[in-house]
This record gives structure tokens, C-alpha cells and sequence, in this order.
């Protein structure tokens, strides 16, 4: 175990780094040159152009300006003073409510943090166990729970401790999930009119012989949604014309770069080489290639494009319907349409931005077996990657290199490269495996068939902690792979594996307190740093930037990324409840976390971040799962740990605190939960008449009209030529549904049911 | 172990039971006397008149045809040949697939047999572990997995047996849940017109201080359903006034006795004692008393009524709101009112006979809470009964009832009492619980606050499906108590539980065979016979039936008790599938259960039974889930059995079923089970088209009026003085909301929204 001198060691190095990467980010951000780096949501919500500075050219690049150097911590004020409303205004409600999550630490913690010191420590340093025994101990451990003797009457403190962190946690956690779910329903309230309060997606549409898709849904939502029924849009399947319209567009992009060139230098036209990246194949001249390339590709696509719209085949069978009303389209969202539960699926569409269209056209079978077998993959993932690892690490060493490839030999004998191989490469791999994680979990999201991308991120954040929980906490308190684990589990009584881990929670303090130092501090600091964009940014401005177009696009401001960085939140969540009633001294760590990451991210949200959709909160219920689960897991490891200390009365007493922790949970689910899934009508109603009487000529069908259309149809050019709205086909009021049936089964209608000559519903209504 | 003659003995006994159970049923129910005992449910259906017998007097009792007793069996073929639309008519369609769960044993059990006998049996009977062992066996050792040594190839046949159960398990219950969708959605759209299609309960109506629950629920209908809401129906807290009626019931019965019995006999006016059950205090004219006594209670009954009615404290926050059309009511049923999830809550109305009064007024939090002590209350029932099961037991011992009660001394003494008391006491205390279980299960499901009879007896049942699981069939296997299988399973590793039991399974399969001789055959058997509705009935024909209405109420045909039946059906779909690859000898006498036992139900159905209500087959889906349960268990048993015979290498493969069949479990759930819980909006749209087509000037608001009134202020007599149908209140067609608030709400809507003075909703609709 570490001393608390190597523990201070070690938070001296951690806080010296965190200060210089801060002092390095105080620096370079007030460089011209870089300010696309450091504020590009401004840029990109237009408020901000590029840096113009009267003076020398070099002030373009550099700040020669002195006193702006003397305050550079004044981005944190700055980051603090944005009101809620305006930041929800500037960067949605996803980004105000992510930063909730360490306000919701904080929140936790912080009297958590002063009532332990309060409490406990003084309860675990007034003993003397582990002067006895003859170990090795540090302070540290004398101020934790080691330090009580076994079955002493001083672990009511740590069982009273217990019983106040769930019910301050719990307290907590309602509330906030009251205010959040408060600050979601005011932010859909608040919101302008947008194309998907009217729309339900529809997915499994049921073939028919007699009708196109198209056809079907509108006759279906006639005849079954009559006086709400509104348009609808079809999806087509076009993802091979998004390869062409990318292709397209980089083909311009190199044309933008040659003219450019061409116009700093009239004396030489540019030449380039037909072939691979340009260095291979005849030479001609670049421009006229070029042109002719686009030409080629537009025509390629044009006939791509006709077909598409004009091919049935390409209409997969789901469609985006709108409705005249919220109402009929909240109602149309919530219902079962037939009898036939797998079919005709409807919910409420995503935004428009927000759809994953790969996933629109995946049939119900489909979706439930790709489910199982992401859920076994799943399984085998975090459980047996190990395995995997441990050969690409046996073949990664010395013999197995010198095996497989002899002629290596005399250089692997080398001293420097040979202990490059032996200290670096087994690390790399596992690396390497860390770094690629959440695009894999990303992709198994993606092959799970959500329709998306908050969805996609949400699932594949579930999956990541899942991940982390096995494979980093678990692995680091009971030293063993996730797969050792398993075999541990299984081979052990369900009453032993908390006391198993319970016993080396207090031993493993010291390694978490380091951890949450790199990870969480160097870690912090490091991503307002962005050294990874500001080298790409200036890597591409040398060689890649042709016009000012690449140049926006180099900007790069990313966005929160919740797959990968709600999950390691949540760790700190878990560490910090595991830790609260055992060794406190852990919790400043955390505290000191949560406050810095919390003003380092909201400036990041202000400054950098660009959300790519808006969900609207929808990922808190599952952030609030996940904080109960660490509650939970918490509450078992104490049990455990109380159980290896001889103080075995306490355990009816603390099994009470899961079952009600479990039993809050469910309330929550209930109480707060409807608000993320589902649309009230009551809410829906009051926005349609207020709109109705505020705006009654407005024509929602214009409004909708392209709202749902696949992105490559719509083109940044405005031009309406590719519009594929059928909206002349039928008009608004008081359709009479036409049926295109033949006649063997347009006919009975008559004969059959006495009195439906009445009626105008085709027939195809009625065969359910 | 049982010996083969020992099965064989036990076989003839039951046999000889059941088979003197069937003659004395063949006997009893040809004599006219028994009549109403027998055929209960032609007489509710009025098909069936007292048995008119031409000739003597004793023929009105007594059977003197001897030709009908030769065909002593000729009701079997009569059970079977009633058409299965004809028997839904009969008897509705719960009973119907009640009996289809007998069907899907014989279904999944008759191939399994077949199998199991071709296959297993060779494979197992050609080995001779057992007796190179030199342990006691039987003939049945040697067909069982136990004959087969250790690590054996031949395992690979039960493997493959597992497999194959699987399958076709899945399979045929793919099928059923298939055809048992189909016949409800058949049944519910030939259903007439039924009230509970138009209807949706609401409850947790939130408090107004300005409007009373009726007008708050007509308002909030009136604005957020405008074109649907028809008509409401408040909910009182009526239970001192059924009280009253039930009272007065009573005393009419006593009144019509007495005046019966003074019509007989003239002479002599009858009287009565005032006192405790007529026997005590002063002695008074009967029919005078009765008289009055009647007219006391009708006084105070007029009384409550009124008071129930004018006063607003007695109506619970809980309406049934009616729709002019099925599609409202489905879309008002599956659609979330307001943004708080906790009020306003609306579910589909259950059938009018089906509500369960007493629970609708319970708030959203006190049913979180309910469900909470009821889940804590259920798992000490069903671990710990034990302690005090064995505290009486203790009690109930010699000693015990000595030092309790010393004056008996002298009498325990005795050979015979304390023999007695040794063999039978501790046993009874048992019996007593056992048979209470059902009732005390019922209470617990009423105190968790469900609304209807049937979900009550669903609920039930799951319940004592888990007790059964856990207090009968694992407490037979590995022989402990349910607590001390919990303190094992608690130090046992997971992998090591399914070894423990499996381990034990193939000892114990003479003796579920001898379990399942007794209960599934004599007990059957004993069903038909109803020793104990024909006792009672007899008992109170003699001492108690005064008039034809009381006959008619001595009937007790009673129901299926789907609550208490079906779990137990369960266990030996649950000893079936364990049994099938490890023990196929045990196969048949299942296989003899199911068909035995569908016989006698499905004359029961035919011929006794009166279900209180009509749940439209929603219960399948439970029973899907049991017998699936089943499966994974008995996968799981294989899995642990396999361990313990050195045959490790069939874990991986066995492993596999369990989470295909749970795979198989979510598919079907998501495939079928909305359509138990949903209403389709095509099908309820088609019927309205239909209807209205059909009966274009119907009035559903007359149709609707008292249908979910409360049953109290229905009444026998028809009479229409009590119907509290406010409908003269408001007017069917285009109502303008009227708003009773006081002028602090009214008047802002004018100054605050702009445009908002065209709106004619009321403030209230604004406030959320």
C-alpha cells in the first residue's frame, strides 16, 4: 500500500501537469491563429468571425498584447457566469443537462465528504488494530475502516453512515430527476413549432400486392387516423447516393484547390495524375480533369436519383407520418395500430437530424435475433477479450517475435529495442483495445438496429459502463480479468463474492485515489487542452486546407461524445459511494473532480462542443439508473466487508437498504419516467389550440413539406429540383379514400356487409 | 427407493380411488335430487328447470331407471362433444383456454414420450452401472439417466433429447399463443356491443379546490378529447351501503321464511328471539319483527344513499370515462394524459362484472408502496412460513401442550390422544396453512390495489406458482425446507445449485409419480365427484333453504379458480420437462393427468362451473411464461446433473438453451402479448365503421348509462330511483366548456395570452 507520502508525490505531479496543461490552454487560446480551435461553437453559430485585429500581419497569429497574459484563469468566471437559459438557448438542453450530471455529484458528495470527516474518520483513527498487527499501513488506512477491530460495536457509525449516504443519495437523485424532468417538459413547451411534434415514424409496414407503400400508408392512416391524418414521407433507400453526393463533393473541393492555386500562380496550370491519391498514372491537367469528373459523377447521380424516387424497390417499408395536430400525432405515437403487434410499428420520429436512416428498413424479426446475438457478442466481449489480448501479448513478446519472424533476430537482441518490446508492446495492445471500445460498442449499437443516433449513443453508454464496471473497477479491486472473475463467481456462494470484494475495497484506496488523479484531474485538464484538435487543425490548415470551406470543416469541434464519457463519470459515482463509509479520505479526490471537470466541461459546452442533435434530456433516466446501480453495488460491499469484520448482526439491518434503494428506483421509473418516453396529450392539446388561435392560416403541409427527406435529397444548394414531395397528389380536406385495388377484391364490399355501401374505406381496411 | 411393485401397488390403489370416485359421480349425478348439484350452470342459464319426472314421488329423488346406470361413463363422450364455438358461447372464452392449457401438456408431452421412450430408455436400460455399484435400484433406476456411468458418450443422446425437448416445447407453445391470439381477437371482434369497449377507467384524478370530480373530469375530457368524451361516470365509496343492502337482503330471506312457514301451517304464528342468531333475548312475532326491522334498514340504507350521492367526499378520485367510439376510448386507454405520469392515469375499463370496487381510489404512492410490503410480506411467506409453522408444531407436541396447559395432563396420557396428537397435530397445523394459502395470497394481491377480479386471480396465481416452486417441488427434491434451501443456495456458488438439485432429481422420480398419482388422478377424480358442494348443498337444503331463491343460492357451482388451479397444473408441466430426458418413465402418468384431468374440467365447464367474469383469455400469457420458466429450469437441472456425472463438456452446449428459450421468451412476448394487454385502433375503428353504418341512430349515451354504476345502486328490482346518471347535466353535441372557477383563474386568459380570448377552454386545461 502507498504511504501518504507517495500519494502526495503523486498528487504533486497530477497537479502540477493539470497546471500546465491549464497554462498552456491560457496560452494558446489567446492566439489568433488558433482561435478556431478553441471557439468554434461561436463560429458556427455565426457570432464569431475570423480574428481581426488591426496591426502588424503577425498579430493575425500571435497575441503580442501582454496584460490579456496576466489573467489566464478568466475563462473560468467566464465559463460560470452564462445563465441557464441563455446556455440552454446557445447549446441545447443535452449540454445543460450533462453538466447536471457532476452538479448532481457535487450535489452528493459534498455533504457526504464533511460527514464522514465528521463521523467517521475520527471513529476509524481513534483505534489501533493495525499498530497491532504488524503491518505495513499508512495514515491512510488508518483513517479507513482496516483500522477498526473485527466485531468491534464502532461499525454502527459505518451502518448509520450507510443509511444516511442512501437516503441523502436517494434525496438527491429525486430531486434532481424532478428538476430535470421539470427543465424538459418547460424546454418542449418552449419550443417553436419543429417538424417532428407532428410526426410518427412507422416502421414494419406490411407488404401488399395491390399497392405501393406509399399508397398503403395513406390509405392505411385515412382510414384509421381520419380526421388527424396529414401527409406523410416515404424512406427510400439511399445510401448508395450518399456515396455518390460525398464523392461529388470532394471531387468540387479538389477543383475549389486547383482554381485557387491556379489563380495565386496564372503562369503554370496545375497538373495532377489520374491515378491512386494523385501520384500515380498519366498526367493532365487538373482543372479540366476535374471538371470532367464532376460532370460524370452528376450525371451518375442524377440517374441515381430517378431511380431512386422512381424505383418501388428502393422505398424501404417505413415512413415518417404527419398529422394535422400534436394531438393526433402523440396519440397516433402511443397506440397499437392492428391487430398484429409486429407490424405497422409506429413512435414518435426522432428529429430530423437526429435519424440513423441505415436502421429505418430492418424487419421485427430481425431486430429481436440481431438483439440476442449483440447481447451474446456482448457477453463474450466483456467477459473474453482477455482472451484475444492475452495472444496478441504472447506473440508480442520477444521469443514469439523472433519465432515468427528470425531475420528480426539481430535487431530484437538489441538492449533498447528489447526492452521497448518487453515494456511496451503487451500495453499497446490492450491500449490500442481501449482506444477502439466505444467505436465497437458504437457499432454494435448500430447493428442492434436503433433508429437514432441518441438512441445509438444512450445504448452504447449502457453497454461502455457495463464494460468498465467488469473490466476496470472490478479487475482493479480483485486483481483478475473479467473472465477470471466470471470463473470466480461462479464457483463461489452468492453470499461470498461481496465479502470477496468487499474485503480488498479498503486495501485498494490508495491505487483509486492515483487513478482518479491521472484519470480525472490530468485527464480534465488535457481535454481543455484539445491537443489532439489543435494539431489536426494545424496539420490540415499546412496541407490539406484548399478553400475557406476545408477550413470550416477542419474546425472539428466534436461534441460531448455521452458514449464514452457518461460511463466514466458514473466510475467516479461508483468509487465515491463504494469509498464514502470505508476509507472517506477518497471523497475530497472525487470532490475536487467533479468541481473542476464541471467548469472545464460547461466552458467547453460554451465554447467548443456542437451537438449534433437534441434529445431533449432523454439520456437522464439512464443516468440516474446507473447511479442507483453504483448505490446498490455500494450497499452489497459494505454487507460484505462487514461480514469479513466479524459484524455479522449487521447484515439484516443493511440488506434493508437495497430493497429500498431497489424499490426507489421503481417509484422514480414510474414517477418521472413517462416524461422521457412519452407525449401527454394534455400538453399536446394546449399547444395545438394556443397555436391554432395564434397562426389559423398557417399551412403546416408547406411547413412539413421536405421536414423528413433523406439528407442527400435536400443538398446544401436550396435547390428544389430534387423535391420529392408528392404533396399534388392528394388535397387536404376530406379525402375520399381511393382504393387502386383489383377488382376480385373491390367487389364483395358491396355484396358482402350489408350497409357498407355507405361507406368509402376501401376494402383493405377491413381485412384485419 | 421405491420399488417397481411399490409404484405398482400405489398405482392400483389410485386407480381403485379414482375409478370408485368416477362410479360413485356416475351414481350420484343421475338422481334427480342431485341435480342442482351436478348441472348448476344449465339452471343459471335457465336451460333447466327442477327435474319433472312423471310417476311416483320417491322418482322426484331417486333414480329407478336402471338403464342409465349401465352407461356409467356416457358423460365423457357428452364433455367431449360439445363444438368449441358452442362451448365459448356456453361457458366464454376463458373457460375455453383454460382447458386448451391441459391441450398444450398433451401437445408438448405425447411426441416427448414417444421419444423419450424410443430413444432414452434403450440407451439408458442397456448400461449396468447400477449394479456393478451394488446399491439398492429398481427397474425404474435402470431406465433413468442413473443407469448410465460416469462420463459416458452415451450422454450425447440426453443431450440431444434436451435439445429436441426444447424445440418442439417452444414450438407447440409458439403454436398455442398463435391460435389462443387468434381466438381472442375472433372473440372480441364478434363480441356485441359491450360497455367496456366504449369505456376507460381513470384514476389518481388530482384534487381541484374549485371544482368537484365531476366536473373536473368532464372538463379535462371536454379539452383534451373534444371530439370523443360522451359521458362519465363518478365512483363512490360505497362499501357501508353494500353493507346495508347485504343487511337488508338477509332479513328479507328470514322474512320470506317465516311467511312461507306460517302459509304451511296456519295455526300457529311463528316467532323469534331478538337476541344473538334468534336464540337469546326477548321473544317477539317473527314476521312482524322482520317487518320492521326491514323497514329500519331501508330507512338508514334511503339515508346512506342519499348521503353517498349529494356528499363529495364520498365520491374517490377514480371515474369511468365513456367515448362516443371504440377508437376514442382505445386512444384515451394507451395514451399518457398530462406530463405528471402519476394522475390521471388511464387503463381500458374492465368488464362492468369484473371491477374490483374497493381498490380504485388507492393513490399512485400508496400503491408503490403496497407493492413494496406486499413483495417483502411474500418473501418471508415464502421462506420463513417454516418458523412459524414449527412454533405451533413445538406448541403442538406433548410437552408443550403439558407445560401450557397442565389441567390436560391426565388426559394426553391416554394411549389413544397421544397418539393422536404425535401423528396428526403438527401435520394439521400444515394442512390448515396449506389450504389457507390460496385465501391469504388473494388478500395480498387485493392489498396491492388491483382493480379488477381477474388481474387479482392472475396475480394470485403467479404467486402461488413461486410457492409451489419453491415449498413443493424443490423442497421434495433436496429434501429442506424453503429457508434452509435459501441458506444453502446463499453459500452455495451458482454453478454448484443446479448440481446439488440436479444430483437429486432422478432419486426423487418415484416419488413425484406416487405425487402425482394422488393429486393428479384421485384428486381429479375427487373434483368431479363435488363431495363437498354436494354435502352443502344437502345440508343446506335440509336446515337452511326457506324459499327457490335460496336453492337457487345453495347451488355454489363455483369457478375454475384459476388462482389456485393453474400453478398447480404447472408443476407438472414443471416434473414433465425435468423428467423427460433424465427419467422418461414418469412421462406417462403425466401424460395420463392431462388427458384425465381436460376430460373432467371440460365436463365441470360444460355442466358446473359459472365464471364470474370475462377476461377474454388474458391470462395466457402468464401460463406462457410458467411453463416456459419450466423449461430453464429443467435446462438448467440437465446442466447441473451433467456436472455431477463427469460429463463437463455438454456445459457450453447445454448453456446455449437457456438463453435461446429466454431469447424464444422476449420474441414471443414482444410478438403476441400486446394483443392481451392493447387495443388495436384498426379494430376498433373497423367496428365503429360497421356499427355506424349499420345503426346509424343508435344511442350510446342511454346504452351506457348506468353500466359501471356502482353495483349497490343497481338493485335486483330494475328500479330506476336510484341511477345518479347525471345526464341531463350537459348536452350531448358540440358543448361549449363551461368553467365554474372562481374569477382569480378566469379572468387572465383575457389580458395575459394574446388571442386566447377566442379559445373556449377552460383556464384549468392551461395550467399544466
Amino acid at each position: 500500500m502507498a504511504s501518504l507520502g507517495d500519494i502526495g508525490v503523486a498528487a504533486g505531479f497530477n497537479v502540477l501537469t493539470a497546471l500546465a496543461f491549464l497554462l498552456a490552454f491560457a496560452f494558446l487560446r489567446l492566439q489568433p491563429i488558433n482561435d478556431r480551435v478553441y471557439f468554434p461553437k461561436w463560429y458556427l453559430r455565426g457570432m464569431r468571425d475570423n480574428p481581426v485585429v488591426s496591426g502588424a500581419a503577425v498579430q493575425k497569429f500571435v497575441n503580442l498584447d501582454g496584460r490579456s497574459y496576466l489573467k489566464f484563469l478568466n475563462w473560468m468566471p467566464a465559463a460560470l457566469n452564462m445563465p441557464q437559459d441563455e446556455l440552454i438557448n446557445h447549446a441545447g438542453l443535452d449540454s445543460v443537462v450533462y453538466l447536471r450530471i457532476y452538479i448532481t455529484g457535487l450535489k452528493i458528495f459534498v455533504p457526504i465528504t464533511v460527514l464522514a470527516f465528521l463521523v467517521l474518520v475520527p471513529v476509524n483513527w481513534t483505534n489501533d488494530t493495525l499498530g497491532h498487527n504488524n503491518v505495513v499501513y499508512s495514515p491512510i488506512d488508518k483513517l479507513s475502516i482496516s483500522n477498526v477491530p473485527n466485531g468491534s460495536k464502532r461499525f454502527i457509525a459505518h451502518l448509520s453512515m450507510a443509511y444516511v449516504i442512501t437516503f441523502w443519495t436517494c434525496y438527491v437523485l429525486f430531486k434532481e430527476y424532478e428538476i430535470i424532468t421539470n427543465m424538459r417538459l418547460r424546454f418542449l413547451a418552449s419550443e417553436k413549432r419543429r417538424p417532428d411534434q407532428f410526426t410518427v415514424l412507422v416502421r414494419n409496414i406490411p407488404p401488399d400486392p395491390d399497392e405501393s407503400i406509399s399508397e398503403l400508408v395513406e390509405h392505411f392512416f385515412l382510414v384509421n387516423h381520419p380526421d388527424h391524418y396529414l401527409r406523410h414521407q416515404v424512406v427510400y433507400n439511399a445510401n448508395k447516393l450518399a456515396d455518390l453526393v460525398e464523392k461529388k463533393k470532394k471531387m468540387q473541393n479538389w477543383l475549389d484547390y486547383y482554381r485557387l492555386k491556379y489563380e495565386r500562380n496564372p503562369s503554370e496550370r496545375p497538373t495532377t495524375k489520374t491515378g491512386f491519391l494523385g501520384c500515380f498514372g498519366s498526367k493532365v491537367d487538373a482543372i479540366d480533369y476535374y471538371k470532367s469528373e464532376i460532370e460524370k459523377i452528376g450525371k451518375e447521380e442524377a440517374e441515381e436519383r430517378k431511380k431512386v424516387i422512381k424505383d418501388p424497390k428502393s422505398v424501404v417499408p417505413a415512413a415518417f407520418v404527419s398529422f394535422r395536430s400534436r394531438w393526433g400525432a402523440a396519440v397516433c405515437a402511443q397506440t397499437q395500430q392492428t391487430s398484429n403487434p409486429t407490424v405497422w410499428l409506429t413512435e414518435w420520429a426522432p428529429e430530423p437530424r437526429d435519424v440513423y436512416w441505415n436502421n429505418l428498413s430492418i424487419p421485427f424479426v430481425s431486430l429481436t435475433v440481431r438483439r440476442l446475438i449483440i447481447a451474446v457478442a456482448f457477453f463474450f466481449l466483456n467477459f473474453f477479450y482477455v482472451i484475444p489480448m492475452t495472444l496478441v501479448q504472447s506473440l508480442a513478446n520477444l521469443e514469439g517475435i523472433e519465432k515468427a519472424l528470425p531475420f528480426l533476430k539481430p535487431l530484437i537482441e538489441l538492449h533498447f529495442i528489447k526492452s521497448f518490446i518487453q515494456g511496451f508492446l503487451p500495453g499497446i495492445a490492450l491500449k490500442i483495445f481501449l482506444i477502439v471500445l466505444p467505436t465497437i460498442l458504437m457499432f454494435m449499437s448500430k447493428f442492434e438496429g436503433l433508429i437514432s443516433q441518441s438512441s445509438l449513443e444512450r445504448r452504447s453508454a449502457s453497454k461502455y459502463y457495463i464494460f468498465l464496471f467488469f473490466n476496470v473497477f472490478l479487475t482493479s479491486v480483485i486483481a483478475g480479468s473479467a473472465l477470471e472473475q466470471l470463473k470466480t463467481y461462479l464457483h463461489t456462494s452468492a453470499n461470498d463474492i461481496p465479502r470477496i470484494i468487499g474485503d480488498s475495497i479498503p486495501m485498494k484506496a490508495t491505487f483509486f485515489i492515483t487513478y482518479i488523479m491521472v484519470d480525472g484531474w490530468t485527464g480534465i485538464a488535457g481535454e481543455i487542452l484539445r491537443l489532439k484538435p489543435l494539431i489536426f487543425f494545424h496539420l490540415k490548415n499546412l496541407f490539406l486546407v484548399k478553400t475557406e470551406k476545408d477550413r470550416e470543416e477542419a474546425m472539428d469541434p466534436g461534441s460531448i461524445c455521452f458514449d464514452s464519457t457518461e460511463p466514466r463519470i458514473q466510475l467516479y459515482f461508483l468509487l465515491g459511494l463504494v469509498y464514502a463509509a470505508v476509507t472517506p479520505f477518497l471523497l475530497p479526490f472525487i470532490l475536487v473532480f467533479f468541481g473542476f471537470a464541471y467548469v472545464v466541461f460547461r466552458h467547453q459546452i460554451i465554447n467548443v462542443y456542437n451537438q449534433q442533435y437534441e434529445s431533449a434530456a432523454q439520456f437522464w433516466p439512464s443516468v440516474h439508473g446507473r447511479i442507483i446501480t453504483a448505490l446498490i453495488v455500494s450497499q452489497l460491499l459494505l454487507l460484505g466487508l462487514m461480514n469479513t469484520n466479524d459484524f455479522e448482526q449487521s447484515t439484516p439491518v443493511l440488506l434493508v437498504l437495497p430493497v429500498l434503494t431497489f424499490w426507489f428506483y421503481k417509484y422514480c421509473k414510474n414517477r418521472f419516467e413517462p416524461a422521457f418516453v412519452r407525449n401527454p396529450l394534455q400538453e399536446a392539446m394546449m399547444k395545438d389550440t394556443l397555436e391554432r388561435a395564434r397562426e389559423p392560416n398557417f399551412d403546416l403541409k408547406a411547413y412539413l413539406a421536405n421536414s423528413y427527406l433523406h439528407p442527400v435529397f435536400k443538398g446544401d444548394e436550396g435547390d428544389d429540383r430534387y423535391s420529392v414531395v408528392d404533396d399534388d397528389e392528394w388535397m387536404g380536406e376530406e379525402v375520399i379514400v381511393p382504393t387502386k385495388r383489383h377488382s376480385r377484391r373491390t367487389t364483395p364490399a358491396q355484396s358482402k356487409h350489408e350497409g357498407s355501401d355507405s361507406l368509402s374505406v376501401p376494402e383493405s381496411a377491413l381485412q384485419r
